[in-house]
């Protein structure tokens, strides 16, 4: 593994783990943050993403560009063939000091994975890589936490989820800055792209597109047809992800992204501290066996227990602002 | 749609959305809570979960039990013919007044799933089904603790993911009581059972099967094979998965699952509150906009930042505890 890579890696399993000294570390990086271009991709599993990350760090390459490739795995226990086959497909970049790449599984982090995405974006960041991708598998809640990371979200779909697309249109428009009809040699590849296109066509790198929907902001979502596999259209679709950068620049947009991103880990850094904190105290609390045991004899139910107990806490804390709390170092 | 499934479908959508009404009426169902055998059928995507839920639904009803069905499907807002396909193979039910099937997608729901589901095994629990099958989509973090809902839990697994369950036996044994092998008309079928087998057979119902592993509790992990479509070993897995039941019941193991799962939902249930208590305080703090500022302007990072409200909160908790803490109601 490359040197650099290494520190990058080291310090990434550090955070992992929630370890202290990684957090420090953390700490000292953050003046070097905001400059990367954090790019998500999303969508249904099958839709060949991970091909479609491996294309676009190869043409992002090709610009010149340095990348870091997050790739977040929820079903990863069970990661079949095709998913490590993907994976070895990435090793084609194992020589190149430009790309880092980093695989993460759900499985066993607590708290979830945003978090841990987060900081390994920050770490990515502050050591210059100049795009990062974020590849996550499907949309539940954790991934559209993951998205909320990204600049440019680009939403990859295939041929033949028509039925379904229809009845989803709605949801699924909302997530995506891009979409990408991906395996555009398949046969209802057209169709497809016709199923999404609701507003007039729009120009970006003097290429039309046809146009799923007009964000708040005024961008209209382009539809990228894309073979991943056999490389067509990847330059259109890279060119399209950076006039979105230069838009959202543009109109202040990006820094507001990267300031609603930072306030929101803020919170979930805190909430997460405030719980840990919390059940700790729980934890050597004596009086909470009582509590449990009164909840398994079913002589009292969870949400009452809890209400009480909650109750409790707020008590103290107004016992406690009513004159003792400190707050001087606000 | 049936009457109680009405009632139950009703309450159920009150508690997705943590209605306080909801939640009273679900206070006063808990006593008749504690008597349902709750069954998880878990697994990657592609194994015929769905399928294999209405093959069971099918033989447990013709052994005289009622069923009630959760299906959570974390890809939801995706899914695509076949999952669609196979909720509506479920409509054979909907005739019959002893089964009830409801989907949750994980979109949306803030806090996990688990809680959600705590709360709709309860209901359907204290409405009488006997049999409540919870079905869930891979083993993310999210389906994890879903898993620990469960008293028996089946892990369903198809021919052809060979190479990777040799990698990933360990972390996929612990999982479940049962292990199926899905889509056995399929070649491997064979070869992925006696891949899975390490221990001696077990006999189950009279029948050999072979085993997987032994739990500590000395359950001999079975592995049963099973074509769903054909409906072929269904009836064999039916038997095994009471034996199971019965095996826990008699060692007073059912309980015990009973008794965690109920301290492990009070304590979830707490720190939810606690954290939504502790977020409702801060957006009415006007000093929380001063610490978000400093990190938007990157003059504070968000762990130092959280690390001193928590700090803050800490002494003023402190300063509490010393004398003005209410004891008396615990």
């Amino acid at each position: 593994m490359k040197t650099l890579d290494r520190s990058i890696s080291r310090l990434i399993s550090l955070l992992e783990r929630r370890n202290p000294e990684g957090i420090e570390e953390l700490k000292g990086l953050y003046c070097k943050c905001g400059r990367a271009h954090v790019i998500g991709i999303t969508g249904p599993p099958g839709a060949g993403k991970s091909c479609l990350v491996a294309a676009l760090v190869r043409e992002i390459r090709r610009r010149g560009k340095t990348v870091g490739v997050l790739a977040v795995d929820p079903s990863s226990p069970f990661s079949d063939g095709a998913i490590l086959g993907d994976r070895a497909r990435m090793t084609e970049f194992s020589g190149d000091n430009g790309v880092f790449i980093r695989s993460f599984s759900a499985r066993g982090a607590s708290g979830g994975l945003a978090p841990v995405i987060n900081d390994a974006v920050d770490v990515l960041d502050a050591f210059g890589k100049e795009v990062i991708i974020v590849e996550t598998v499907g949309v539940g809640q954790v991934e559209m936490d993951i998205a909320k990371i990204a600049h440019t979200v680009v939403l990859t779909l295939v041929p033949g989820y028509g039925d379904s697309l229809q009845a989803m249109k709605a949801g699924i428009l909302e997530i995506g800055d891009i979409l990408v009809v991906n395996k555009s040699d398949q046969p209802g590849a057209d169709g497809a792209v016709n199923d999404l296109s609701f507003e007039m066509p729009v120009t970006y790198g003097g290429k039309e597109f046809q146009c799923a929907n007009i964000k708040a902001d005024q961008w209209g979502v382009p539809i990228a047809k894309v073979s991943a596999l056999k490389g067509d259209g990847v330059e259109d679709l890279v060119t399209v992800i950076f006039e979105h950068l230069m838009f959202i620049t543009e109109r202040n947009i990006f820094t507001g992204i990267c300031q609603k991103r930072r306030s929101r880990q803020f919170l979930d850094i805190l909430t997460q501290q405030v719980r840990d904190r919390f059940l700790e105290t729980l934890k050597t609390d004596r009086d909470l066996q009582k509590w449990i045991n009164k909840i398994e004899n079913l002589k009292l139910d969870p949400y009452s227990a809890s209400e009480q107990v909650v109750d409790l806490v707020e008590k103290a804390r107004i016992l406690a602002d009513n004159g003792t709390t400190p707050r001087n170092n606000r």
